[in-house]
């Protein structure tokens, strides 16, 4: 077959050095030849194609040296080109609209009653977003697969078809990923994961959740329920109707909203706390197991409140994952927390939104 | 940014042609024009196109009814563009060259000594594979990793660039993918299991290992030690170092080779043999608890001497599966045993080089 036309290559290296500079932020044109690995006159060809149609422009910026002339760079036009993201949570919707380069253009969030169900909450949600941003992506907390949330503890939703529910309201088309795989998408770009292949972020909220991305991308069947991994053959009775579930098995579960209080009086010496803490810690460790044998990541960040929870028991987490997984998997796994805190699942929805407007100018 | 120009539409309507034919055999124009949704001008335009190109024929093949007068079918032509694939196993590598559409051009196997180790393997299959073939692709037991074995119970391998062993030997490149994962794609592409979205395929050889490939793709991440997930917390000790793995507790795997002697056994009223297999059973169901709760497929194939155990085990696999997984993740789930037999992997082998080359024609 023929060989890719000049023009497909052209309009390559144009989401290239978009995603380039969306990613890493201004950069010289030097810079760029040199991360592109294209020549100088294609970038100042490509650059001037993009400055045209409004997505870049080059401006004066920092000295390269005390003795230097200030560098021009080049760098994003925020507004030529922005994500709707939103943030389902039990209790409110926060929405940003965020620009080409990460810059945050307007944010909102809307309160929610209690038990709100989908369509009430997708009214919440089109009361904040209006017609702006290229993509809309929504982050819900659960099991999400092709745009319907097929479980969420934490919004006690089932099956819905969340992704139709936001468009009947919006009058827009919207992706839909689990909060927790948003998250690992925000602090693969935007946070301190970027070198992981395939990173596993756990989400502790009013469930437990897990999102595998790969390279920084979400992946169908990474949205993972895992709270519901039975740890216990036989064990405690879980609200699911199975026996023995991680949610129904981990104590800390219970006091999840007074985690800091837990490992406060832990610190202090408190027994009990502390038992608890570690049997906790043990229980999370051995679902990780699992969850790391059945899908080879190379780097976890524990988030929501399993980061308090791992900050104070990271022994007993790391003892009993190095019991139910085969030591090769084990060998080149890190253990973190994530940095960009409540941010993070805002973040990579937007960040979802962008790979795709990127992959459609390839 | 630009549309897609004409010229890349064409590319793009040219593999979408080819990968019609290559998958589904045989056709009119008019099924094509239907298949892809394009007029009837573009089909043709296509047509002749990879006509020209020599990779499609136009035959007058079956008549389409009593009066109607023979058709005249598109085809592929099977040399026009091949995959080599290879399959190894402790015994011996099986080497297929497979033409476009899926027609075996050559066959060849070679013994291998026991406990052979990588490049002697690899030497053993440069005997067999000649320079034919766009792509080589190779079916290694084990957790395969990006050309690397990491981990292989069935030829004693630990973190080996079979990619680079393979390159060497055969002055060639080649991709990698563990059985599990290469037979999925198989039964996926030309077997029975093409309308599973996420296809687990589980092996039993001499390890067992899994596959998961979503919408027929080997997915980074998705070749799975199922024999590694811990059934049993402080149970047997593992060869792996670890207590409690799948392969430790299930007794069937003691006698993996006997299966059909066990199943026999059990069918004539043998109550020793009767209990082994339903307990292998409920370990088994157990182990898929987890890995269908971190992975979500929709789609279960029993493959290698794991199709024997299902098919005498099937009550305690499912309801040890059904003890272990949320219902809405079991509700759409399938538990099935393939169709392709010892074929599987070689034809997935085949299969994954066919999608990266239409890939590449896109």
């Amino acid at each position: 077959m023929a060989r890719p036309p000049a023009v497909e290559l052209r309009r390559r290296n144009r989401a290239a050095m978009l995603e380039q500079l969306h990613r890493h932020g201004p950069q010289t044109r030097a810079e760029l030849t040199e991360a592109l690995g294209l020549n100088r006159s294609t970038i100042a060809t490509i650059a001037s194609d993009l400055a045209e149609s409004g997505h870049l422009q080059e401006t004066t910026g920092r000295s390269t040296g005390s003795a230097g002339r200030p560098s021009t760079l080049v760098e994003c036009v925020p507004k030529a080109l922005a994500v709707a993201a939103i943030e389902i949570r039990a209790d409110r919707v926060r929405f940003a609209l965020i620009g080409l380069g990460g810059e945050v253009l307007e944010r909102a969030e809307a309160a929610l009653e209690a038990g709100a169900a989908a369509p009430e909450v997708a009214a919440a949600a089109a009361g904040l977003v209006g017609p702006s941003g290229a993509e809309a992506v929504a982050a819900v907390p659960g099991l999400v697969d092709a745009g319907t949330v097929a479980h969420s503890t934490e919004l006690g939703w089932t099956d819905r078809d969340v992704a139709a529910d936001l468009a009947a309201a919006t009058g827009r088309e919207w992706r839909v990923v689990d909060t927790a795989t948003a998250a690992a998408v925000g602090e693969w770009s935007r946070g301190d994961a970027h070198e992981a292949t395939k990173l596993l972020y756990l989400h502790g909220g009013r469930g437990l959740t897990a999102g595998l991305v790969v390279e920084g991308r979400a992946q169908r069947g990474g949205s993972i329920q895992l709270g519901h991994i039975v740890v216990e053959p036989n064990g405690r009775e879980c609200a699911c109707g199975l026996r023995g579930c991680l949610e129904a098995e981990m104590e800390a579960f219970g006091y999840a909203e007074d985690i800091e209080d837990a490992t406060v009086a832990a610190g202090m010496g408190d027994a009990a706390a502390r038992d608890a803490l570690r049997r906790s810690g043990e229980d999370l460790g051995r679902a990780l197991g699992a969850v790391v044998t059945a899908t080879g990541p190379d780097e976890i960040l524990f988030g929501g409140w399993l980061r308090e929870l791992y900050l104070s028991a990271a022994a007993p987490v790391r003892s009993a994952l190095a019991g139910t997984t085969l030591p090769h998997l084990r060998s080149r796994l890190r253990l973190r927390t994530p940095v960009l805190g409540d941010e993070g699942a805002l973040t990579g929805a937007a960040e979802t939104g962008f790979a795709a407007l990127i992959d459609q100018m390839r």
